[in-house]
């Protein structure tokens, strides 16, 4: 059943699509642990400066009868990774497909339909910057970071063991989960906080108060981070996540109404209750 | 009219009432500026503590007929700043008062009700950390922050003079406002945020996952860095500044919701608008 499909990492070629800050520090991070690593973006000009970087070993030759690669691994914004999937799924090449998109539910239903000679795994790296493109790169990116691998019933053996390598190769650290646990977590995490900022920037701006930018300290940086996101990103990321960035950003809707309602009743008691289990469940979570 | 009163921060024998974080870092910023510093905390361990590592000079003697101090900064959390002011007014003593509590209103209010032997003037430093108490006490904290400054219009003239060379002995710059529009920024810039960082944690909480604490990554830290604060002096924040807080959280949920509808009704073009929006305003105001 494995026949065609390479058993280690060493022994891929291996190629990226999106050479942007994700696939971009992949590369980077890959050198010397894979057989060759070349790579495509939508972008000429960006795959120019990374064969110059050396960043890549070539350019992925699209027209070509063949790709040559035995790990594909699709790094652009989810919507692109469906596209690139329908793409690759009317070409005859057999290898390992992973992909790095951040909601993993409608990635891995379009991976389920993708022909036997690819064998997919659903990825999600939970690391990234604010500073988005290839320029970005950098070989550490992935450290330390939590990798989660969604597996399908059609995974093989060697796909999953592949994928660990990988993850292993770049410094990261595993997580199997299901696509929806997955992706109900990433809004809760991530995409609802991105929200969050945004609407604390929304709100000190209806004060028509440039006071209040002189006024902004380290908590506001901090607060709004995420805001400085890049938007297309991030607007691809809510798209393909919509019902599970729906149903968390009511949870926070309603536990800012209910605090709302406690600061304004006076229930003192009950505030600190819950003011103390946020700090003490964040305390643990960033050993504090 | 400002007999009895210094004119200048070095003939000034300066007092400190609260000898925690800010108390404390204000003594350490100030050493070598002044004529001398005493300081009082409800801790007497933390009087302790601070005089065995020369951050003050000597107690503040609450018994003695004279305070003997010419400036008298107030650094405890606004609930005790109040008493405190109501406290020293039935004293003899003459000396500038300045507190340096959040909330802004209030303490103001109550500082006109002072006799005019004391000459007041609101403070509000925009700085911290979430480490509280006098062993994080740190010279550079006030470094380059912004120090609002609320005069009275019976603040003497020497006071708001002594005050300014006060902020720029410290290392921070003045920004003068009235009371109410400094809570109103306040809540927008600082009590609101660390409520969207309670209610984010809140609604990771909820989902009882615990791989949602596995895939937090640095982004979720800074949008919650600021539940870690103290709970004690949020809650006075948030109790002392309860109108504005209000208001604002209305005006966060307000955008939340619409984030949400917007989401929901799949419009694109116009969420892109307002993430764009606000990722120009962060950047305009942190210059990245």
């Amino acid at each position: 059943m494995d026949d065609g499909f390479k058993t280690s990492l060493a022994d891929c070629r291996v190629g990226i699509i999106g050479l942007g800050l994700m696939g971009g520090s992949i590369a980077l991070a890959l050198r010397g642990q894979c057989l060759s690593i070349s790579g495509h973006d939508i972008d000429p000009d960006t795959i120019e400066r990374v064969l110059d970087r050396g960043v890549i070993d070539s350019p992925i030759d699209l027209s070509g009868s063949t790709l040559a690669i035995d790990l594909m691994i699709l790094a652009t914004p989810v919507g692109s990774i469906l596209d690139w999937i329908a793409r690759l799924s009317i070409r005859n090449d057999s290898f390992h497909l992973i992909d790095l998109g951040s909601a993993k539910s409608r990635v891995v239903a379009a991976m389920q339909q993708l022909p036997d000679r690819i064998s997919p795994i659903g990825g999600h790296p939970m690391c990234g910057k604010e500073t988005a493109g290839s320029d970005a790169a950098d070989a550490g990116l992935y450290r330390d970071c939590t990798f989660v691998l969604t597996p399908l019933d059609r995974t093989l053996p060697t796909t999953l063991s592949i994928a660990h390598e990988l993850i292993e190769a770049i410094g990261a650290h595993v997580l199997i989960l299901d696509p929806d646990r997955h992706d109900r977590i990433a809004a809760a995490i991530s995409h609802v906080p991105y929200l969050a900022s945004i609407a604390l920037i929304d709100a000190a701006r209806q004060m028509n108060d440039n006071a209040a930018w002189t006024m902004a300290a380290s908590g506001f940086r901090d607060s709004t981070r995420l805001a400085a996101s890049n938007v297309t990103m991030m607007l691809d990321v809510l798209t393909s996540n919509r019902t599970a960035v729906l149903e968390s950003l009511s949870r926070v809707i309603t536990s800012l109404q209910s605090l709302s309602t406690l600061i304004e009743q006076r229930s003192d008691s009950e505030l600190r209750e819950r003011l103390e289990m946020a700090r003490m469940r964040r305390a643990i979570l960033f050993k504090q």
